[in-house]
């Protein structure tokens, strides 16, 4: 049972993480959508409000919307709730100002906290999964503002610096130990009281081969390899919609990766700088983290067997998340069995997302948030250096069309 | 241990079926290529040929090919062996012509047998799985060759006639009866020792839940219910992907439908005529039987499933194949457990398709058969009304991309 | 000749009168680019900066640019000084930040100035052509300027207001009279010795027959007609790539035109309101233009007709220019024997853009100013409610693809 | 006077001569549509069948049409007589076959013979001008036939020969003369009380500067020191939307070259042989002949220049026409003051394509024949070496859109 205090103070600082990460942009940079997939910052910072005043505020019969325009404006694709605004477009909206959306936020959050506090118990508990849900959605988007910023400023030749970096040093990478799991009928899928998605639901069973899973992510100088062998230039490992990705994007490398002369560039929310061989490469899409475990005559791991392996081990839920603020993957720390299996990047399966056996959607237009992306995306495990830990489990499942790569997405090898 | 002759019958037999089936072709038919899935005719009949020209005769000291240039013209996707022809451009070759490949395929021919009937018996025994393999290809290509037929015949406004009907009587469909069965861990996988393709391998170990099959096919009738209640017209039902589809494709029922005044007319092999409403519904993508499943509150079977129930039934390769000429699937029959489990239409599956665990692809350009294709694609069980009967197994796993829907594929609900 | 302080007191004015169009905008609206023809508002700014920048002072050894990379940012075509920043990526620039941009045109204008001021008379002569060239580009900027934000706000639904409206009285609309005018062998292009572009010399020698002039442009209510007569869903009055147009775009009406249940709306920089039909049509391309024309069994005046007209007629350059404020074209007024041939809307003739005999483009990178657009254009005179009064001439030769309608373009018939 | 016995002459004359074009060709020749522009052989033999069933047959009672489907099927782009069938779909015609589309000829040309043959006197100069009209357009066609087929062959790996080549020698290439001519005002357009077509008229005065022309076309060898000196490489010499097109479109040379090592090869009629240097260059685009031009520092001419030279010059419709049975242009005869002006190649001129002042369409459908076309083109002159000879005036005007080159199109330089 959570108290309203408790729930308030839940609200006010997830929704104040959200602006916070803005802290660093202009107000130019709120506009900017620099691809389809991408969305303005200005656009995360409404449709998360858009969330609360959709579900909690517009059913109060005495609520007055701040801008009735808003719930087409950022809708984000809830058909059920009216023609959403073409995604495609959203930079070409200058109105709402930044100044706008900032009293939208203001003014729905003062009336949901008023809410919250008048709310009685009993009425509480009802409400409260909805809230949670909502702030569950608003640290998704607190990871995307920052994969969408670092995309928008990637474009401008200005490279524009999200943040100074912080020093860092880096010993050199320790060669993969492969450590061995057996198999058998496991469950998996969430079993606590707590909150989780519903594609996380039901715990179910299911049967696992014996398999091995590698200590540690593929690290930078690793896949440089795999690119000088010749990688990107011959069909051989990749799939055949893999290979077709490399041609018609022509890729050469992760994204973000820039070649000058013989030197290897990588573009970071730190700015332009030397590519750093012992950290984990990330910004690699499922191709491309596929045909590199054919290189290395490896696989990548199932989600279940992800799952399992990070159930198994010793439960710790640390790792380089949000909170770290480095927004970048880091090097291999010594002291674990598998290293970096929470945190750093996210590690593609070689799973495609589909229904556990089972698999109900909530009720309502809520039942578009998760059932209705269940086909072409794969399932990514673990969270990365730009998720809030807190927003993380062992259990949940991730998912991104294969040919992705702005989300941080990287590489562990299985066999 | 298979006999020079055994050999020999079955490729003459095989390479004769996939001639015969041009009987009723003119000239001009074998030419076309009316959208980048389809392949005129006529390359059908020189890539067949082209497969055991390049795996079987080329490696030959002393064969001298029938023209090098069939070399990149008939090479469908195998990068190893350099680039093919573009895809898309087929329908540009006038040349070769049609006499031009049928001598190709009878030179090619000529030169198997003689072969085939000078090997001495280990080396025949080494070389049978390549002919046999040749010959599955070529199976695959009988089957394409009718939908592709199919497809060319549809846009031409003068509705070619590929064969006349024989007139069929339709008793009015039964009520469905649910079949239960038992979950456990199961095995799957091909487990003979025939031929089977390298993705029905290795044989491993599942767990399937309790679950439950439609004892016969959806209907012509009962899909329409779908479209009158507006199936087309509101996303609720689709995937996010598939209501995309619908909307770009501009869909309004299954390929082949149109609609004259009040009426419902269907294409088919036999021209076009008025829908009959008792015959299974047919040429339906991925996203229409899964929304289809959705709004009878049911879903579709996993693979696992619908193998575990072909395998547990009567067992018995009885169905409408190819062999019985219909060349369209026909109403339920009434003596069997499970209807249609083989033959009339490929049915979909819940399942992407994927490796089995321990996957390995075929050595060589080989390798190139089937694992390069298992990303954005879902599983289709059983055979269709255009395959040939020998050609299927209860362990066979058909695979297309969810908005393909000129392939004769199918509807069986589970739940 | 010109002194220095007349040509500084030019400068100083047509720069300041730029940043004044500016005043009613948002940072955010700087940022938006809502279609590749149309530029930010920023990059318009920056952009005829970089003019002077690059011209006048680059030359200059002493000059410190500054910043470098400004030079390829903000380069609009010019393939003689290096590789512009693509041109429909423009929107994806969050920096450099508006307050940097003003930065850059305060630095510019005060390097500028001091070479101006101290500049020797000789010296000064030879660079004043070049600085005047300079403020007649940072006019048509101007103009485009005022038609980019236009439709950046067109498509944005909140439809952000530019300026309030002035209350404005509408006459009804006059019948139109035919003015005749005798042909004869004529000579056409700039015959002064002020400042005009390349593209309207030399001046030289054409034939014309006799001509008629409508005496006033087309008017909403006019145009009504050929909308309410079918003109948008029958080809009979259209070029066979107008008719393309109209399939393709789903043209239904002018630019900026909406119906609203069985009324019209019309977008302009005072917000959204009510058509008023006895303004002259606005917002159309050429095609329309034509069609229209085809269906009052009249043409479009050729541009030697028009600049015929308007050089026999009572000189004057009085006018509905941008310094009038309507920013929308306004309707006939009673005094002139041909009404609006000068401002209000640039007026379509049926002449393709060519060189005219003996055309010769200028020197080195300012060559590709208006030369290389000769080709699949056609030629619009006359200036618009949106153009400045100083810049136009009746020599002057406005171009744009028949299908753009984005600029204040009209129509006046002729036979 | 025309007698019935002349025209029924001309017509069989005609439509004979279309048929042995099409001697060559394999059945599966006729049904291949390589690109949007182009028609398959089989669709040019209907449609010019459809012209007169359309204008001549079916407005006669008794007519029983041949198939009425044929009415949408091989109507071009005439949107009165109803929706065409989408042009870019023709290659997915196979039915009707080549031998039905052969009757359907054989049909129509059967009754229309009858039809002339007892025709009233006074009917038959009514209806004479419609059955020329038929047999110009016809004309154009057989030049299209070729132009088709040879793309078509072109894009086939095994590059089919239309007919075998028989030997010319080649005299080394003169150096180019200036014929110069005297301007002033000049009448342009036909003249005389024979066929021509709707856009040659109205006769009209125009005025004419001196000019001068190169007294032959220009060579493949003069046109490789083009490409020699970086012409496809640097845009200084580039109309914008050339450049664009050079970029867009990857050209390296003019339509039908190759370079194998350091040899130029191009593929003719003949096939596929080794480049000529003293033929004229043909199959550029407006953009490449303008491009050379300028590199030339010279320009192309204006269709009045080119019409008042070809009148002014001692007059003959000698050239190298389709009745040479070249089929490819060949080099400059020495005997005539400005050589190749007719016949070779079609000579791109500086003209957009628009009406002549006055210009009236024909009435009804075939008002649809030349004026909907006039936008986007530039006009050529002076017919082919694939033209009827009888086909061409020295008033004739052709159009293509500036970035076509699958016509014999070429350049001769102006100044």
């Amino acid at each position: 049972m959570i108290s309203n205090q408790a729930l308030i103070q839940s609200f006010t600082m997830t929704r104040g993480k959200t602006e916070s990460l803005c802290n660093p942009l202009e107000i130019e940079d709120y506009v900017i959508q620099s691809m389809p997939d991408v969305s303005p910052p200005k656009w995360h910072l409404a449709h998360t409000t858009w969330f609360f005043e959709t579900f909690l505020l517009l059913p109060l019969t005495h609520y007055k919307p701040f801008n009735p325009i808003f719930q087409t404006l950022f809708n984000s694709y809830y058909q059920k709730l009216g023609q959403p605004y073409p995604r495609h477009k959203r930079g070409y909206l200058a109105r709402p100002t930044v100044q706008q959306v900032y009293a939208y936020r203001h003014y729905v959050d003062e009336k949901i906290i008023k809410y919250l506090h008048e709310l009685p118990q009993d009425e509480l508990q009802r409400i409260a999964p909805l809230i949670i849900l909502g702030l569950e959605h608003e640290q998704q988007h607190q990871e995307l503002l920052l994969m969408d910023i670092k995309h928008n400023f990637s474009l401008d030749p200005v490279y524009p610096i999200y943040q100074r970096k912080s020093d860092k040093t880096h010993s050199p990478t320790q060669d993969v130990d492969w450590v061995a799991f057996s198999g058998g009928v496991m469950e998996a899928g969430y079993a606590g009281d707590g909150f989780c998605f519903d594609n996380e639901l039901p715990r179910h069973s299911h049967f696992l081969a014996d398999y091995q899973l590698a200590n540690r992510l593929v690290t930078n100088d690793e896949y440089l390899e795999f690119i000088e062998a010749g990688g990107y230039k011959t069909p051989d490992w990749w799939l055949s919609d893999g290979w077709d990705a490399v041609v018609n994007n022509q890729w050469q490398a992760p994204a973000y990766w820039q070649q000058q002369g013989n030197e290897w560039y990588v573009f970071t929310l730190n700015g332009l700088g030397k590519l750093n061989p012992n950290e984990p490469v990330v910004h690699v899409s499922y191709y491309e983290a596929d045909a590199y475990a054919r290189f290395k005559q490896a696989r990548l791991p199932s989600e279940m067997e992800w799952e399992h392996a990070a159930t198994t081990l010793p439960a710790k839920l640390k790792g380089n998340f949000l909170e770290e603020n480095h927004l970048h993957p880091i090097h291999a720390s010594e002291d674990e069995t598998v290293k970096q299996l929470l945190g750093d990047v996210w590690e593609w399966t070689l799973s495609p997302y589909t229904p556990y056996p089972g698999y109900r959607p909530l009720k309502g237009a809520l039942g578009e948030y998760n059932g209705k992306f269940m086909s072409n995306q794969m399932v990514l495990r673990g969270g990365s250096c730009v998720t809030p830990s807190s927003h993380i489990r062992t259990t949940y499942r991730n998912f991104f069309q294969p040919d992705k790569r702005w989300q941080f997405s990287g590489i562990r090898l299985a066999k």
